[in-house]
């Protein structure tokens, strides 16, 4: 079996392999035309500026749930480390930002999200800030904490699952915590996944305003970044997902109704989606998938 | 070596103990008097009712960071699962919310935060929800969101504090995992440990209004978490934390700075606080602290 890098070496290695090609993707997303006369704004906002989102180029990682608001949305965006060195993005640009020591408020770890002079670093925090320009979060106050609440729930099994192949330690190879990674995947494919699994069936279940979203009436991140959630696990683990998922038909019609979104839809059959591999969160390894 | 419960039987095991014991502390705190007249907004928030915070009640953990949030602002609260259960307290009442069908946003585990019929779960989210209430944040968006970047980022470190003493599995003993558990406490104190540090150094001495507080010129609920998690660190890690506490004098000087506020001095000095012990997060096992 080949050999995957480490997960904390994975800055090293990426950069080596960006080195190594001669052009890649500019990644600059031109809106399409969205309801409600969205487009024009974006299209004012493209004029002046774009996001800029710094994030390791091939893997989907954390930086999917980001990628994917500022995609249902129609955001402009670049997807910087997805750039040209030669042209200021790719990883060197990425890099700049996180060995900035000018900056006051510097990112831990990509992902982070340059918006004008302003970067926020955080899966979650990135998606409370961009969340009310994009309309992807209702404007309550306990409907935006609510939402939060979600997403950190998201991000705590999303921690779990990539735990999974790395217990011992992200700077370890999977190959040299095999034994571990079998002994912790035991108990997310018993335990953890059904767990969380129940709750995000219960709360789709439980929305007043009915199942079609997880907040209210409307599309929120965290109706995103479930379906994201739900297309990781069906990677990683397909047959454990699939016993667990036949007990949350509200979570799975969910999941579907998001893939269809218009522009949901057209990312996911770009070239822009990166394809699962076993450099991400969500690895196929077939021994863990214990059913 | 006594065996310690599992983290993800600690519920069972907590009721348990709930149940032998024939009196338990009531939890409620009366505000001390406050500057700037905030005694007075208080009591009329007692008059009408206070917060309920519901967590294990034998161990800090990750309650403990809403526990001094409360305190540090002089907020009137009930710790529910410490109270008495024949006065409607104690772990049944926790249990009781969690097993609450009807709630409309029900939270996935303790912590979790009732405000009258606004039930609120996740550490950060709750955070996020009191501190404008509780002036532990500062008004502007930037502010809103760096300081929860900060507190992700704490939360990010004690997840991997809590990994080192149960990196197979929550369901599982420390003392049926203890070699996995050596190896995932290598990488901790010589690289994780190191590199949050020196972030959390890199943000207080970048902070444009001074190194005594992370966000501003004023107390934030990030310098609260801060405290809290070199305080964990010390108890858990002392060795390790010394050494990585040398290369970060403006965390130590905001460290002392928070445990000398008169509200969290007299919280810290009270029966209030629980002491550190191996049922939490933080656990002392002398074998894991590499230095």
């Amino acid at each position: 079996m080949r050999r995957r890098p480490p997960t904390a070496c994975i800055a090293d290695f990426l950069l080596q392999q960006a080195q190594r090609r001669s052009s890649l993707l500019t990644g600059v997303q031109r809106p399409p035309p969205g309801p409600r006369g969205r487009a024009a704004r974006w299209e004012v906002r493209v004029a002046g500026m774009s996001y800029e989102l710094h994030y390791w180029p091939t893997l989907q990682g954390r930086g999917e749930f980001v990628r994917l608001a500022l995609e249902a949305a129609g955001a402009p965006y670049i997807d910087v480390a997805r750039g040209d060195p030669h042209k200021g993005r790719g990883l060197p640009a990425l890099q700049q930002v996180l060995e900035d020591d000018r900056l006051p408020h510097p990112p831990f770890a990509p992902p982070f999200l340059k918006d004008g002079d302003v970067v926020v670093g955080q899966t979650a925090a990135i998606l409370e800030y961009l969340a009310p320009t994009l309309k992807l979060v209702a404007r309550s106050a306990q409907a935006h904490s609510w939402t939060l609440q979600i997403q950190l729930t998201i991000a705590d099994l999303v921690t779990e699952a990539h735990d999974t192949h790395h217990p011992v330690g992200v700077g370890l190879y999977y190959e040299d915590q095999k034994p571990e990674a079998l002994r912790r995947a035991r108990e997310f494919c018993a335990e953890r996944l059904p767990k969380f699994m129940r709750w995000f069936e219960s709360i789709v279940q439980r929305n007043p305003a009915g199942p079609r979203h997880l907040v209210g009436g409307r599309l929120s991140y965290a109706d995103l970044s479930l379906f994201q959630l739900v297309e990781g696990l069906r990677y990683a683990y397909p047959r454990t997902t699939e016993r667990v998922l036949a007990q949350a038909p509200g979570v799975v019609q969910l999941h579907e109704r998001v893939a269809n979104l218009p522009r949901v839809a057209a990312y996911l059959a770009s070239e822009r989606r990166i394809p699962f591999n076993e450099l991400g969160i969500f690895r196929h390894y077939p021994e863990l998938d214990l059913g």
